[in-house]
């Protein structure tokens, strides 16, 4: 797995998140299932209504992040089978169900087997769950992303950096396009950069498209797994921070997606119902003349 | 050290940050001070222009966060004087730089001594800071702090949870407190929260100030000390997030300290500059006729 994953970082150091890359995280993926054979599941205590959650086990007592039974595709070949037409660019041949259990099973399937290798590392899984992410979009979107815009205004000149960015042109779509295993309250940041775009850029510049893993925390102790989910926030931060354009989720909390047909409305979406044909991202691309 | 830390905390819990809590919070500094007697200094490389800074390192091996040489008062009794006096009200009686010294060094001494007890505690810390900041301004404002906020607005009703906010009363001047022992790139979250307060109870409604133990960061390999400063992101954040009436730096980075000069300005002084007789906090106390 560790092996897999240098090969992989050094790859995308040099070429990013294109074809050369697909073959590589295809190894991560099944080095890391073959990581995830060696464990045990152990059942656990799920405080998630409508949710059922295990980790998997090391032989020597290491614990994975809770996995979603429902959203856990068990035959690692059916998930690979669609993240890899996802990659190839025909997203539309799958159903938004489906598209969203491949990314979930994919991309859990990685950060357990970091779990389960490793007690301290906690950076390793966020960055796996990045590089997945921005090659998913590049592969949909067709274009590079960029780490960090260019600021001229007035006497001041600079680099900001800034999260995955996918620019579809002159006045087309440009994405901002934040990735987190889980945001809990951290998530204000993602308002905070998306205001400093419309401050600098113009509303509405910039479509901010967040991916979130999962809210799920795991008590060791008990077992237990709850969702840590702070609604009424976030409705204030889309009131006055900055406007979001879609939460994308690949275990999506109800709490959040409740927000997505209330007003004032925070658009939560899955990353099924973002990326299937018809969803949310065809009928902004089919908005602006750029549907495929 | 841990006995005296959770009495303190016991009696926070019940009585917030009056006189009784004084007594306690000098007990642990008191303990605080005798774990690192049993501490050596290790000398650190330090990269930042100016200053020099040492670990402390415990019998077990354990190395404290870096301490300020310049800042830090060797003779424990001579800090606590100074920070008594602030407690009870007379921080007047002392100049800027004896202010700062004190308050770095009551500080740094507490965290310092959880740093060599406990390899893996990072709240504790923290939450000693926030305990000695909140009985700082609760001694100096002479109001009790508050943890939330109540939210009225048409039909959106709740509590919005903040820092330390110290509310002067009616037409008078609120605070937002802030507390970090560090912020780097989290630092987006104040202005973000600020940005919130301002949208939903009006802009200048409240100020915020906050306050924060130092920048630096130990690379414990090299045993060198640098400062993580990011004044072009500052700048960006006060123009178009919102604006941040001070910011209290112990620690006070010198990238910070020159934006309080330029334009366009982000407010940064020392807690001395902020505290000391004529300092910000007075100009603006008696331009509300709230001098004492």
């Amino acid at each position: 797995m560790k092996t897999a994953y240098k090969t992989l970082q050094k790859l995308l150091s040099k070429q990013g998140f294109g074809r050369e890359s697909h073959v590589l995280i295809g190894e991560m993926f099944s080095a890391a299932g073959n990581e995830l054979t060696k464990c045990q599941r152990l059942p656990l205590i799920s405080m998630v209504e409508g949710k059922s959650y295990f980790s998997f086990e090391s032989p020597s007592g290491l614990r994975s992040r809770p996995v979603n039974i429902e959203l856990f595709e068990p035959k690692p070949e059916i998930s690979f089978r669609v993240f890899q037409d996802i990659l190839e660019g025909n997203r539309h041949q799958w159903k938004a169900a489906d598209i969203t259990k491949s990314l979930y099973s994919v991309a859990l399937t990685c950060c357990a087997a970091i779990d389960v290798l490793s007690a301290s590392d906690r950076k390793t899984q966020g960055t796996i769950f990045e590089w997945l992410c921005a090659a998913v979009m590049q592969a949909t979107l067709k274009v590079v992303p960029a780490r960090s815009l260019v600021v001229l205004n007035l006497d001041l000149k600079g680099n900001l950096p800034t999260d995955f960015v996918f620019d579809l042109g002159s006045e087309k779509p440009k994405f901002h396009l934040p990735v987190k295993t889980s945001t809990r309250e951290r998530i204000i940041q993602v308002w905070a950069h998306q205001r400093v775009l419309d401050g600098v850029y113009g509303v509405g510049r910039f479509l901010a498209m967040p991916m979130i893993l999962t809210e799920t925390k795991l008590d060791t102790k008990k077992l237990e797994v709850t969702e840590i989910c702070l609604p009424w926030q976030w409705r204030l931060y889309q009131m006055h921070i900055a406007n979001l354009w879609n939460v994308c989720y690949l275990d999506a909390p109800e709490a959040y997606l409740k927000l997505d047909s209330v007003f004032p409305r925070v658009g939560v979406v899955t990353i099924g119902e973002m990326l299937a044909s018809g969803g949310r991202l065809d009928e902004l691309l089919r908005a602006h003349g750029l549907s495929d």
